[in-house]
């Protein structure tokens, strides 16, 4: 038997490998996927460059793959944003050295991640289809090469995703938790290729946002000069996904929407219609963990814990910091594995409970709230407040993606400073909130996409 | 090719089948469970009696059932609330001849409605387990006597419970909305059986309530004399289900908490130790509904669509009027089934997802809101303000239990009525307020159970 079987070899899978293996755990991992290092093997319908910013480099560091992942990453120190008249302006993240984020493709990382395990020892099983899941034994089953295998071990992950086969298991015939939330919105991945002269189209080293009122482009830099935009639209209506099904409607609403886009895109219409669009997810559910006899256990973590929206770019580095926290929690009860995996819930669930809420709010704010005069005056003043006093007032944005103060932590603090500026803002003469709505136009680029 | 496939021969499913055999639909009936008249078979693990309010009657009324089975089901004209010290109140439910709840067997209730689908020509097959739902051909694949066999059919029903086979095969690549929570709560059921003398040990025409502060009884009258009462317990903590392992312990607790229980149920301790406790879901989800080609269609009714808290007594009752309501929609789309099943999903799900919140709400207010005296004046006055305008004004409660009208509008209505009422409560003079506050024990019976 080995100690634990993690079930997914995705981003949170194997650094969990990795963690565990550190620890002198033997570690068997079940992918249904093909293994990643495989010619032309390529994850299908998922995000292929993220962010990472700074829970997840903290994780990666531990492990001490940091330095290693650096040629792999292009630094972020700001966002640029294109405003439908072809100006651009750029919006510094932060004045630290540490207040920037790094883009990176997540195969990349996959394959930085599943080489470290294996370097350390963990056996991956590719091709493995989990079919069943005892939360008793504790073990998982699956259907793969060798036929049907059952996997025992003393603890069992799930790092499947969004859809694990492993939080099934443990609600079968338990009093279980699962509010799942589909966004009205998808998401369609465009590549903004090197241009003709072999150099970047546009800023490299930033992230690049177009803001709309009911779209929004998000693009990041990949280390061979080309960028991946990501396309957000509603499914539904004429501006949406389901009204530019013809080359002619992609066309004109680029042209109209965003239309720098089709410069930096020159084959957009037939990138747009090649997929159809991907949906967005979000996963609250409760318990994460469940306790077997002889002290043993089964962990959810990562999105098969809490899958959250994308507009706080905080799925992996969320994912990522569960590992760490896990590894914590199992150093702390050494010899005591259900005692370990309440430790974790109860460290890590209420944090994530408010990601999610963060993150459904944040795409609300993008799409409703930009338009108030009101809102763009409170984040003005947010970030003048932070400039002046950069340690006693750090704006939400900056706290969740720059800091390892917990979600909840961050989102209190948050709080107390909202209130204090609901006096500041109110304080403002109506000269200057009439100047600022004339001005909304301008401002409206200050979203905080990543 | 059936016409509609049903998957689940409960209460929904078996009416929905007489509803659809009324139409000269072709109906066949899946049901993992023995037949209910096959000798010996009882349901484990759901209630065993159910109020029938206005909403079931009237679905049953619509098929011609309601005057067969009035003899199998007891009037309940009232609550009679038990308090610590034995002493007894009773509570009419209205002045009207209408304002009555009726007690009845689910499983007599349920083999009523069997026969009358049988007798309409509807097929069952009992024994069958779902193992798969393709939602666009559509069809339901079972193992069962025969062995595996795909069931294919214009309409897929799924009316197969809380955790239902047909809405998993619905959400399965599709954009679904999943909201699953269990409630902190459980409950066991008791019977109190017939007096030595033959005759019932307590008024029969009556719903019971033994209101507590972190514990509730209930018990519904049965024909033959007798009567079920459930008990509604936490799951943990001493004084909850996980303290009250020993026949010492549950006899300490019944005695102070219940005392007259013990006289009721004389194997108070026996029955109370025989089974575990069950538990209480609640369900939100969306779509309920899907279309297929060729003008097919996959729909889900009853708790596979909305399961809800027992604490409103609606649940059967929802179901039912799923059941009404679906049966207009396709009378008003004769040739259109995706219309009709959107229709009825567009008709229904706003008023079911007030209901799970209402059913939701009323837990929360017997459990905590009725030791608040400002609480107990608004009910008061709500009651006095009944009587004095019947028609005008109607409580929460009685347009719920009394009426069909949608969920969604007496919820509206009784918030208006709320804003009234906060009026008239703060215009209460305190020295009534603090004169309730002193009666809130002999007031608190008025908790509202069904």
């Amino acid at each position: 038997m080995t100690d634990a079987v993690v079930v997914g070899a995705g981003l949170a899978g194997s650094l969990t490998a990795v963690y565990l293996a550190r620890r002198g755990w033997r570690v068997r991992v079940l992918e249904r996927r093909a293994d990643p290092r495989t010619p032309g093997a390529r994850e299908e319908g998922r995000s292929i460059n993220l962010g990472l910013s700074q829970r997840g480099i903290v994780a990666l560091r531990e492990v001490g793959l940091l330095d290693a992942l650096a040629p792999a990453t292009v630094p972020m120190r700001g966002r640029v944003v294109h405003s439908p008249d072809g100006a651009l302006r750029f919006q510094p993240y932060g004045t630290g050295e540490d207040q920037i984020l790094h883009s990176v493709l997540r195969h990349d990382l996959n394959v930085a991640l599943v080489d470290e395990a294996e370097r350390r020892g963990v056996e991956f099983r590719w091709g493995h289809r989990v079919t069943a899941v005892d939360r008793q034994r504790p073990s998982v089953t699956t259907d793969g090469p060798q036929g049907t295998v059952e996997h025992t071990a003393r603890l069992v992950v799930g790092a499947d995703g969004a859809f694990s086969a492993v939080r099934a298991g443990l609600a079968r015939g338990a009093r279980t938790t699962l509010h799942q939330e589909h966004l009205e919105w998808g998401y369609k991945e465009l590549l903004i290729p090197v241009g003709d002269d072999g150099r970047p189209r546009t800023e490299l080293r930033a992230l690049h946002v177009w803001p709309g009122d009911d779209g929004l482009i998000v693009a990041h830099p990949n280390v061979d000069g080309s960028l991946t935009a990501t396309v957000f639209l509603p499914f539904e209506g004429r501006e949406g996904f389901a009204g530019l099904g013809t080359g002619a409607r992609v066309r004109e609403f680029f042209a109209r929407r965003f239309p720098d886009a089709l410069t930096l895109v020159p084959d957009l219409v037939e990138q747009f219609l090649a997929h159809p669009p991907a949906s967005l997810v979000t996963i609250r559910t409760e318990p994460w963990h469940a306790t077997a006899p002889h002290g043993r256990g089964v962990v959810l973590l990562g999105d098969a814990a809490h899958a959250v929206y994308p507009f706080f770019g905080q799925g992996m580095n969320a994912a990522f910091e569960d590992c760490s926290v896990l590894d914590r929690c199992l150093a702390a009860h050494p010899h005591d594995l259900p005692g370990a995996l309440a430790a974790f819930e109860a460290a890590r669930r209420p944090h994530t409970d408010v990601l999610a809420e963060l993150s459904k709010r944040n795409f609300v704010e993008l799409r409703d709230r930009l338009r108030s005069p009101l809102f763009l005056a409170r984040k003005k003043a947010d970030l003048v407040l932070h400039r002046m006093f950069p340690r006693s007032w750090v704006p939400l944005y900056t706290l969740i993606a720059h800091t390892t103060v917990p979600y909840g932590e961050a989102l209190a603090r948050a709080r107390r400073q909202d209130r204090l500026l609901g006096g500041v803002t109110a304080a403002l003469t109506g000269a200057a909130l009439a100047g600022l709505a004339h001005r909304s136009r301008r401002t409206r680029g200050r979203r905080q996409v990543s």
